[in-house]
């Protein structure tokens, strides 16, 4: 099954939300499923054989039909859509992501993502003028056509989203499409979804997000936009791994600069020494933006067509323990498994499935791989 | 006449002194005489025939051997001395500059020039944190064997040196060693002085700054130092013209960042954002500096042995008419100018001698010339 241009069918949709809210299944790993079986919903019915092949003690919890139909009506009533990467609704950035979500849950107005995003970040005990500053640069930017994206926390992201409200702005949410973070900013994110913004989350509905969902909602904040602004933030913080993330795909990193006596600034003044475009106003952004502009809509790129992988005989026990035993915590390409292991691609491709739907793999960026300790499982 | 290691006579620094005080006798045009007439002496002498070639409608006023003599005598009774390029008190870094000073009025302890030497400057108006920074950088740099020069103006130079008093630190002055300014500066002048610090000067004693001198004080700031710190600065401000003398002299420059908001800011970020070095902690402007501290103490380079051009004619009226013809507004090179005339390069040096004496002639870095309207007279 491929989704080059058009949309799910309901029968396709309902197997997609199955198999990506499924334990272990990643997005890498719903990837790597359709490739191999040419459909999610082939994969669903595989996906146990594979779990005790890969060594699983037990089988994952993988919802039901109802409880897909269930999700999507929720969805449905509170005004947002489950939109699949091939569908034109999908955010053209976050396909051009290492490992896009494959299902993104969008509440508000979807062609907001068309025009070209900036994120506007920093901390959420932001200075007053950090707040002017970032509603500046939010104001500036989307009356002259960008969509600010944020994470509507608070301090500096609110700020973002308030002065963009009326222009198009992007929140990314950490938990479910209903369970925005802070209660605070519930309001804020009705508001943007009603006012041509939209709000945005690839967790299920009905989730509360816990600390270690941020660092996944910053990377699709970096991964929707082209560039990301940081305004104030301090050492170590949490805006500082969005720029790192931001960086590593490719995207511009811009920061606003402080005084060496506010640490409130230490965070910022630090990504301006590591290279990152100094910001006083926003035709600093503008000018750095620009020239990407042309790209800046990428062309629908769908799940590939699966390669073609029935000549390759499906792996056995000794080629499992083979992988096992040459992976370790250390990551390594795929590349260099199946040139060690001499297998062929298509079996490799498999025993890394199911170590990863069992739990025991971790990925990596760039396609790398390791093998998580048993305790991990 | 050469002064390659040894110190003056008396006689010459009288000699000296004379030319270099005279109208119309700039750091390029003495080094000009006394590399065409072999000392300064005869170049006094044959001051007025060339002024007279020149094209001057009068004689320009040379100051008597007493005038001399009484300068000496004011400097030695405040403790200070006139020291010529290639003695040894004179400032390694002023050596290395484009048209360095042949003499400079130091107060204080010479030997103060032999540690590295670092400059802070920066807005009069400074903020508190301004003052603070500058305090911060000037204390760790003097801590750490750098000798920090400034401006002695009120704010962040009066700061620098007040932090740095105890390690040595050298102001630097627009108007005579005997006219600090501002007046509430004057005990930190002598306060620099006496505390194994060196304040200098290259105007004649008794003289009042007025606004023009003090971009040629700036110029001495820059030159002084391997690398020049702007701590504050507003849009325009006196601080960025030290900063681009610095950038053109090939000296570091570095900028403390500040708040986009802050208008004592926006001249550090935008040298920022030209390329300066961004500082947070002194550790930023050593990381940059050691790396040039091999070289940072040259070998005496005194005026060098004149070149021999007795074999030229000395140049005839047509010639000169040729050379003013060919010379405009804009600046052109010694190189150009000898190629084009065809004259012998001894002659073209007369010439411009010549008018540059006549106060016809504006001379431009790198040794180009352009030049001065007849109103510049």
């Amino acid at each position: 099954m491929t989704v080059e241009d058009g949309r799910l069918s309901d029968r396709q949709r309902i197997s997609w939300l199955r198999l990506i809210r499924t334990e272990n299944v990643g997005s890498a790993t719903f990837r790597g499923l359709v490739d191999r079986f040419g459909s999610a919903e082939a994969a669903l019915e595989m996906l146990p054989e594979l779990v005790i092949s890969g060594g699983a003690r037990r089988l994952p919890r993988i919802p039901s039909v109802a409880e897909a139909e269930a999700e999507l009506d929720i969805a449905r009533r509170a005004g947002a859509q489950l939109v699949a990467i091939g569908e034109p609704d999908y955010p053209p950035m976050l396909r051009r992501m290492d490992q896009p979500q494959p299902l993104i849950a969008i509440r508000g107005e979807p062609s907001v993502f068309r025009r070209p995003p900036v994120a506007i970040v920093g901390a959420r005990n932001a200075s007053l003028v950090g707040i002017k500053m970032a509603r500046m640069l939010a104001a500036e930017l989307g009356g002259q056509g960008y969509a600010v994206v944020s994470g509507l926390a608070r301090g500096i992201d609110a700020a973002a989203h308030q002065a963009s409200l009326a222009t198009g702005t992007i929140a990314v949410l950490a938990g479910g499409l209903d369970r925005p973070y802070p209660p605070e900013n519930i309001e804020l994110a009705a508001g943007i979804a009603a006012r041509g913004g939209a709000v945005v989350s690839e967790m299920p509905f009905g989730w509360e997000p816990r600390a270690r969902d941020f660092p996944r909602r910053n990377r699709i904040i970096a991964g929707l936009a082209l560039g990301l602004v940081v305004v104030e933030a301090a050492h170590r913080s949490g805006s500082l791994i969005s720029a790192r993330l931001a960086g590593e795909m490719g995207r511009l990193v811009f920061a606003v600069p402080g005084s060496p006596l506010d640490p409130r600034a230490a965070g910022t003044n630090w990504l301006l020494k590591q290279g990152a475009t100094l910001v006083t106003e926003a035709s600093d952004i503008v000018a750095e933006i620009t020239p990407l502009l042309s790209n800046s809509v990428p062309q629908p790129a769908g799940l590939a067509e699966p390669p073609d992988h029935s000549a390759a005989p499906p792996p056995g026990d000794h080629d499992r323990a083979g992988i096992v035993e040459a992976l370790g915590p250390t990551p390594v390409s795929l590349d260099e498994i199946i040139r060690h292991s001499g297998l062929h691609p298509a079996q490799v491709f498999t025993i890394l499935l199911e170590l990863d739907l069992a739990g025991r793999l971790e990925r990596h960026a760039g396609g790398a791989v390791s093998l998580l300790p048993d305790g991990g499982r």
